[in-house]
């Protein structure tokens, strides 16, 4: 099958890429003593977890029920919901459960330890809470210091709801350099283990303690008193993590195939049928600019000096620069864009086309909550 | 039904503002000798198409060939694809004019209008098309004087494939005030009129000339010789059109229903159940920034100094300002926010919750190409 046979715009999984990102931080990991705990919410396909997982016993990650809910389905059972629960989600919570699912669920403060210990309670059950550290002060957690830390720990393991912790470095799509990732991904290990040597202090033992992002899995080491290890975009990849240099633009396994249906000669514009619609409206770290999206030929081949330098919602907007002339990219050329953000792009899409070797296989994706 | 009952983040559509959208724009254009092709990529859902055209027959317009179908199939008839047409799109093209829909596409080249002729030739069968003039030099289009214009047109008319011009006045939503909008609107109806003259003189008749934006649709005078008017965000609104003075931030009939699920107590902030996933990367335009959307209580009711500053994927971060405190906003507190650009918010979500009176309905929305 030829792309040409494809409508676009649509969303191509170059699947050989894919593998190879996987293998990679397999092999990773494989030297610490440490659990991979993928995270789904970036495909959100169950062919892709199927790859990403060893086997449908091993552990993943989600950020939506809706998430725990399909791979719970697909026959996945060790799932971490890494988003701060609220008290109305915990009815959803205990139903998933009760399929035979352990669903880890997800807080930072007393309010929202009383209200789960409230629930389980009522209902005569148990569920797996995880302390969420805060350790880049970038977004939610509980500082490792914190005295709500152990008041925390106390009222969950009072009802035996108590699992461990869990930390993201979100902080890492900061970073400017590898150098400040392997920082950074240390400064994400000191924060749960200096949190774990508090509890356990107060008698409270940690199963889980949990890190990740994509930089700091790839470029951690170590990894003493750490369970596992949590990451998503690292199957897929972006340009988000090619300007980090956690990967090369040509590692990306994701793009958008679009076509050329504009020329603004006067300007020397192509006009392509990827819009932010297509692209998502992601711009990607503002350090790192590639506008929409880097552009490729149609084997994937990255174009030197093009990208998608504006969106509307279906025409995206090329300014070939002086000296590449339109007739170069006649009407119906197709184009491939590299995205900014993997986890942006694909949830504009319904799902894949997944090209390996000469065959384009479908692999559909979800959305909702 | 409470809104308590629902599940976040979710998409609310507040029905009585819509009914009140589209009655004020309804109303601008009865003064003129001017029809109303609303445009339905905003929304894409059959149930609010029905409140935006009179009836079926009436004329709408749509973004990718994925609306003309859904349309169609709903009943519609007179569709306007406004998007540079592709030679790889013309078979879907036949097939939907095949189920007895009128489907008008769009070209600016004299290479696309041999396509389409060839096309045409090739199946025995007419395409209505229509020419892009290009009134502001943002996108795509022959400009009004192109030499270029009068050649399309010859092609077209001398196979009956030619059916009028169209212009987008994108650059509206560049204007600072009314004022500038409304010599947009001039600008926007000149560009067509003058192109309109020149084919005039080749004797060749325009049965469409369509103009809009939503801005240059709500002040617009006059549209002589202008056949019809499209326009899309009127319906919902948002604050990119609340900022450009088009309409009140409290028309706004888009929200997106996010509860708190946590405070980080060190920076003052609310964190959300909706980041971009429920709200999109969209942050409006540079001049009108309201991070990724104004806070309104569970009413409804703005919530002065409040916005979301950032986002994750599924986590929204609201800096409190100093003298709030997190204390008013329990853990589990219902807010909603309106959105920057409502077609990108709403392009996030499989529906809508829709608010009228004290009952709360569901309709479906529709995405992909």
């Amino acid at each position: 099958m030829s792309l040409n046979a494809l409508h676009t715009p649509c969303l191509l999984l170059d699947k050989k890429k894919l593998l190879n990102n996987i293998q990679r931080l397999n092999t990773h990991l494989s030297q610490f003593d440490v659990q991979l705990r993928p995270h789904l919410k970036t495909l959100k396909s169950v062919d892709a977890a199927h790859y990403m997982l060893e086997d449908p016993s091993a552990p993943c990650t989600v950020s939506t029920l809706q998430e725990a809910k399909q791979f719970a389905q697909a026959g996945f059972k060790d799932i971490t919901y890494a988003v701060g629960i609220s008290e109305h989600k915990l009815p959803e919570v205990l139903d998933i459960q009760n399929q035979g699912i352990t669903l880890h669920i997800l807080l930072d403060s007393f309010e929202q330890a009383q209200f789960v210990h409230a629930f389980c309670q009522e209902n005569d059950c148990k569920l797996s809470c995880l302390i969420e550290i805060d350790c880049d002060g970038k977004r939610a957690g509980v500082k490792p210091d914190d005295p709500q830390l152990v008041a925390i720990a106390k009222i969950l393991t009072s009802a035996e709801l108590f699992s461990g912790l869990l930390t993201h470095a979100g902080g890492s799509y900061e970073c400017h350099n590898l150098d400040e990732i392997r920082t950074m991904a240390q400064q994400e290990h000191h924060a749960v283990r200096v949190a774990a040597d508090r509890l356990r202090l107060q008698h409270i033992d940690c199963t889980m303690v949990s890190v990740g992002s994509t930089p700091t899995a790839l470029l951690g080491e170590g990894f003493e008193h750490i369970t596992e290890v949590r990451a998503g975009v690292y199957a897929s990849m972006d340009l988000v993590m090619a300007g980090l240099g956690v990967c090369r633009p040509q590692d990306i396994a994701l793009s958008v195939l679009t076509r050329v249906i504009g020329h603004n000669r006067e300007k020397n514009w192509l006009i392509l049928d990827a819009g932010w619609m297509a692209l998502s409206r992601d711009t990607g770290i503002a350090s790192l600019q590639y506008g929409y999206g880097l552009i490729c030929d149609e084997a994937g081949h990255i174009i030197p000096e093009l990208c998608v330098n504006s969106v509307n919602q279906e025409h995206g907007i090329v300014a070939l620069p002086e000296g590449l002339d339109l007739s170069h990219f006649a009407i119906g050329t197709l184009l491939r864009i590299l995205p900014n953000h993997a986890c942006a792009t694909a949830a504009q899409h319904a799902g894949y086309q997944v090209i390996f070797d000469d065959e384009i296989d479908y692999w559909p994706r979800f959305g909702g909550w």
